[in-house]
């Protein structure tokens, strides 16, 4: 089944926002096994509008519009498909009914600019607005069934969840359906990854893969899509796949289930019942942040000093005096003791520690911008590694330099619960 | 002039992402006087894509086109491109050095896969890629001058401002004259921001409003572009209408020259000759991150707290004991001890401090999620104050008491400015 969906309204074209509503149709369409083959943006100008209709009334099964049914001027979308149908607007009583009870439940009056919004293409069906006056409706055109609806998302989405569901599973009996599987890799450029994955599609026939780079992690995606009879057969299929992948990447492969370094490290925090402390400089509370990010980490994150002067790593991190005198403030024996510092201040079970040059000020031969010493500390052990990248941008050396971090911790988390 | 715009990649239609390069493309081109006529977002299907851009060759004058430059078995926008304009793909030997040139200055080697990224389609003209491997390139096919970029959003970004830029103001000569002047708004809806600078094109002809909102700012911009004579007139009618929206704005406007709240902190607490200290707890480190992302940071940030557990904000922010025993982790008095403490032990002017529930668990019904006490403590003065925010995403709420904290502080320090 060949899906369209068309998103109107200058707002989008302008830049003024993004379209949020298509990524959400999309994925709503997805799970219920409906790839979606083109999306079309638009803005509210009734010839292109309707002339667009057209050429997918050829092309597609079912479409999804949104926006553009609103009572002001440049709402024009209904127009637009009753000239693109042929269907001349006509008061629709469904609808008007509906506005009605809506605007009585909130104690309002029907004005004309409103009842607007209940002229409907003739011979289409209305969609019931829950959480707004303009009623949707959907209408087959060519071969091609239209759904359209406001642009607002809260009523967009009732409308899709409340509405339209219900009529594609009866129009359509679905049972297309798409079984995906997500890693999320870390420390391989893209290229590397697909040069370790060449060869996937012949060894597994009809599954697909997929990438998303979101720096400095790359999502790769093991798509399967058909109407499979058996799916556990399918299942199976996808897991052998899921297997081969996890293999070439090897250790990179930081999440198989596509979840983020820090929501792996929360994970296996919690199921070994141990907790955290961070010590940053140089990623200036980013790991922190991470960390933080994934809900329920004050299970187990207690402490973090960002301690960007030296007197803060001193005084507050009990770093030796002599190190910063001897070493600087960027060496691995200034991690080591940031890491051991910010353990014992917390009585955490482990810490992790950043020192290094973001830039792009800062750097000098011996010390360039992107070099970064990282430390963690246990209860039997510390250690401290001096690691180099190569970006001049400081927010990017953050990100790689707190992701690596996170990443030693993660390392040493799995070894753990190999070991015991 | 028809502009398009063509975004490729399954990542767009399975919903994975958002598609915020083209928003980001519209908002460009519109500064340049180029307002998109439609966008069309397709899946990483060869055919699909060369004939949409055989249609668009019919079209459009211009068409922006990202993603499906990487080295992936997924990449295939350039062979697209070449069985739509019937150019073979011929090893580009500038897009092959420039290449070469990224891949030395990082210390890797090209690999086949890399090179492959250097296969364009004859007669076409590369663009350099200053953030990554993949080359660009652009072509004429029928009617249309096409660009193709990479997905990634920096190095699509760079890759429009540094390169596509010029050749667009040279084939078309536009408009190369273009003010803009960019305000940084925080407290307000967009909607309200757009209410309050209702009249503004009628009042000031020629010149465009352009909003972006990201939450929970929104900039506004305002923009000029003509081939104006006299330069100056057009700088004073700019300023006029700037010096227009920020009265409409009031105080919401943090940035009167489109910078963020930690960048404006940091500028006056360089001209102040002040340092910084930071308590957080819900906000886990996003304050100090915030801070930090603004190259030069090290020159007033000293120190913050991260101090999750109460323990940490009794033993290293020296919050009393009978504090959080009397009135629990988040409350008023915790918060002002927090940035107290915070204060002293890092020797600083200032500190800023907050605790709250970012949920999504943690709420209650006095406490409820979106509620935060934020803290300042000074010299001569320290206060903390409750705010309430509605917001059920944890990641939401963090952002939102991050960015208020840094608002305070910023408030203050512009009052200092003023006072003395």
């Amino acid at each position: 089944m060949i899906a369209h969906i068309l998103s109107t309204g200058d707002e989008v074209l302008l830049g003024d926002i993004v379209d949020t509503n298509s990524a959400f149709l999309c994925r709503a369409l997805k799970e219920m096994g409906i790839e979606v083959q083109k999306i079309i943006a638009v803005g509210d100008d009734v010839d292109a509008i309707a002339s667009i209709i057209g050429d997918i009334s050829l092309q597609a099964d079912i479409c999804l519009v949104t926006g553009g049914l609103g009572p002001t001027r440049d709402d024009l979308t209904g127009l637009a498909c009753s000239k693109a149908s042929g269907n001349r607007l006509e008061l629709n009583i469904d609808a008007l009914e509906s506005m009605r009870s809506y605007f009585k439940k909130r104690g309002f009056q029907l004005t004309r600019d409103n009842e607007k919004q209940a002229l409907l293409p003739s011979s289409s069906n209305m969609l019931i607005n829950r959480n707004g006056t303009a009623p949707g409706f959907y209408i087959k055109i060519n071969q091609c069934l239209f759904f359209f609806m406001p642009g607002v998302p809260s009523e967009m989405k009732m409308m899709f969840e409340k509405e339209i569901k219900k009529v594609l599973v009866n129009k359509f009996n679905l049972f297309d359906d798409i079984l995906i599987e997500r890693l999320t890799v870390f420390g391989l450029p893209e290229s590397k990854v697909g040069a370790l994955l060449k060869g996937f599609e012949t060894k597994f026939f009809g599954i697909r893969l997929g990438f998303r780079a979101d720096f400095p992690v790359i999502e790769v995606k093991i798509i399967l899509s058909g109407s499979f009879k058996e799916k556990d057969k399918a299942r199976a299929d996808i897991a052998k796949a899921k297997q081969w992948v996890v293999l070439q990447l090897e250790n990179k492969v930081v999440s198989e289930q596509g979840l983020t370094i820090a929501q792996e490290v929360g994970g296996l925090l919690t199921k070994q019942g141990k907790t955290l402390a961070i010590a940053e400089s140089c990623t200036g509370g980013l790991i922190s942040n991470m960390v933080t990010d994934v809900a329920g980490s004050s299970n187990y994150f207690l402490f973090s000093g960002i301690t960007y002067s030296n007197d803060a790593k001193i005084n507050i991190l009990n770093v030796r005096k002599e190190t910063i005198i001897e070493y600087g403030a960027v060496h691995e024996q200034t991690a080591l003791e940031m890491a051991q510092g910010a353990r014992h201040k917390a009585h955490a079970d482990f810490a992790i520690s950043t020192t290094g040059i973001a830039g792009p000020g800062g750097g000098t031969k011996e010390k360039p911008v992107g070099m970064v010493c990282i430390g963690i500390a246990g209860s039997e052990f510390s250690m401290a590694r001096t690691y180099r990248f190569s970006f001049d941008d400081r927010v990017k050396n953050k990100k790689i330099f707190a992701m690596m971090a996170l990443e030693i911790l993660r390392r040493h988390l799995v070894l753990m619960a190999k070991t015991f």
